[in-house]
């Protein structure tokens, strides 16, 4: 039997979150991350979702139809499935489930090839996740799946880490191709192990690559440079912290055929710093972390972003091309924007604008929910002032 | 001798549009629209504009450097078809010029094949027009210049309007081929007779329209609805008040191969009120004109787009597409935005947006300049709520 959760008013502007704020009371035993049924004040059925009480969000929503979790797990794989015939028509890597907006909160689904990698972030999905692995066997029959539940967003659900095989096997490096390169997803790497929600950015910012003398700054294992160099660009050099993200980036660049480039090991902040006094690159793509998870590092996170763009900005020559990408969801377009502006400012450049993007298509987000939207992307020609 | 204008201030944010409430005085004699050089409070040099002491914009900027004004706009025109290299490689037809944004405030200049067709917002450029066609001339030996100033802007400068070849001569429509399809500008129709800026939106909305039943709203001459039937749509059925675009329209459509369409000319708003009972369409553009030139008829275009935007999500099958723009710029795009999640409230529906953009890559914007910046452009999938 599900608890009953009473909500305190009798109607309700749909929001896949309900807030401790918006329940009266709660009858029956639950523990934390089941799945309740919600009525609105009147008694009338309105959702089930899955509980924490621990959290802010205390419901997250499943479904507004009376049906079981098991219906509803069922279905929701299958709609996402169905959208991605037409989001990610022919990708052999894209996301499958990006959580709220495929109706399934906490639960991101890539595919990458054969393998699927998924990621749980809230106790609620954690304890559907057999049901989970049983849908996307009977609807994709994947080689393996790879739990990478590794987001720092666990701890507030009270959840350890947890990664590792949950079905089959495969290797710790997972390859695919796109637009006519190998790629590659890092089971040890970031977030599930590339960077899925760049695919559309990489192919816009190649567009202005030809004969171009690049650089990737934050290049994690490559995305971007091995597009700029598929687009004919003369030279890339790629920064990132990582030598394991760099290897990798080494091995891909080989296996791809190319050779102009250069890899440099260095914290990008440090490197710019040191490389900023002279204008010697026509395309600069800075795709760094998040900078900020929550939004009591904001601060730290727009410094941050305003240091590594004014680099950029002097570091090209001018004009030149500006890609520039923030993905931390603290940080809004409008705010990004504004940096921005303070770094052109500050260097004394015009930034035009030639194109402002986010996260790919196979990734949509919810207009009504401005959590499910993180990605910010500016493709700018960067130039003196009049 | 050009005038002299002192500002008020001896430092300045760079703006390349100084308002009348920053000149302390006018020294030496001058008309309106005639180019003046420009000085800070100390006396020292700032830059060179023309001037318009009937507008609030009473100087727009044509260079920091202390320049001829021929120099500038050999410079100006130069640097534009450079740029266009890169932006717009390879199109028959794109924007050449971009006032602001190429620095060239007050002046459109759009390329169809071997035609040039520019467009003249204010007084300044308009005395400038002999020198800008002579440079035309001379960088892009165009088969003939037409002039299409008929812009309402013109009215608040003081000038009429002027349409007509200005150098050369050709048809009243000029054909072009773009993405293997063959387009026209109307030079009798809207804007400079095509919306070139919709190009790279048009691609991406064709994305989603394999095997679709699609509607496309103030279809003017079908550049949606020919891009959507190229993509394999199912069907399209063109709404357009103009007989007169309808009919390029039916032409361009037959010329290219298509016969699953169907042509309606309506008023958009009175259409979608009888036909949105039913969900008919799988994917639904909506196109609409600008609705507002001025921020005070700003209320009954946020209505407008509202409605519209109602009426699409209510006959779109669920889920289905909606592909929706905003061409006006007194509506921001977090306005457009907040109508779209209003339609979608009443409409008991949900917005999961696949992509957001904007004008096309060679119709840049000045991102400290937001008046540079108008069109809005969303891609959802419209859905019933979880």
């Amino acid at each position: 039997m599900k608890a009953r959760v009473l909500l305190k008013k009798d109607q309700r502007d749909f929001h896949p979150w309900i807030f401790q704020t918006e329940i009266a009371k709660i009858e029956g035993e639950f523990e934390n991350g089941d799945v309740v049924n919600v009525h609105l004040s009147s008694g009338k059925f309105y959702g089930v979702g899955y509980i924490n009480t621990k959290s802010k969000i205390a419901i997250r929503l499943l479904s507004l139809q009376p049906l079981s979790t098991e219906q509803i797990v069922d279905q929701r794989i299958a709609e996402a499935l169905k959208r991605r015939e037409k989001l990610a028509v022919g990708r052999e890597a894209h996301r499958l489930v990006n959580g709220e907006a495929d109706g399934l909160p906490g639960l991101v689904v890539d595919k990458y090839g054969d393998y699927l990698v998924m990621q749980i972030n809230t106790l609620g999905m954690e304890k559907l996740k057999s049901l989970i692995v049983e849908k996307l066997k009977k609807y994709t029959s994947p080689l393996g799946i790879y739990e990478k539940s590794d987001a720092p967003a666990r701890s507030k659900e009270g959840l350890e880490e947890s990664c590792g095989w949950i079905l089959g096997n495969g290797p710790e490096v997972l390859y695919f191709e796109q637009d006519g390169l190998l790629l590659a997803a890092d089971l040890k790497g970031q977030k599930t192990g590339a960077f899925l929600d760049q695919l559309h950015n990489s192919r816009l910012c190649s567009m202005f690559a030809k004969d171009q003398v690049c650089l990737d700054v934050f290049s994690y294992t490559g995305n971007f440079a091995l597009h700029l160099l598929k687009a004919g660009a003369q030279s890339v050099v790629l920064i990132d912290y990582s030598q394991r993200s760099l290897s990798i980036a080494e091995q891909l660049l080989t296996l791809n055929g190319f050779s102009n480039y250069q890899i440099v090991q260095a914290n990008a902040f440090d490197w710019l710093k040191e490389n900023s006094r002279f204008e010697r690159f026509d395309l600069v793509v800075l795709d760094p972390p998040s900078f900020a998870k929550t939004s009591t590092s904001k601060d730290s996170a727009l410094r941050g972003h305003k240091e590594i763009n004014l680099r950029a900005m002097r570091i090209l020559k001018k004009p030149g091309i500006l890609a520039t990408a923030s993905c931390t969801q603290v940080i809004s377009e409008q705010e990004f924007e504004s940096i921005l502006n303070d770094a052109a400012k500050d260097s004394k450049v015009l930034l035009s604008v030639l194109y402002k993007g986010g996260q790919g298509f196979d990734h949509p987000f919810l207009l009504a929910v401005p959590e499910t939207r993180y990605l910010k992307f500016i493709v700018a020609e960067v130039r003196r002032r009049y």
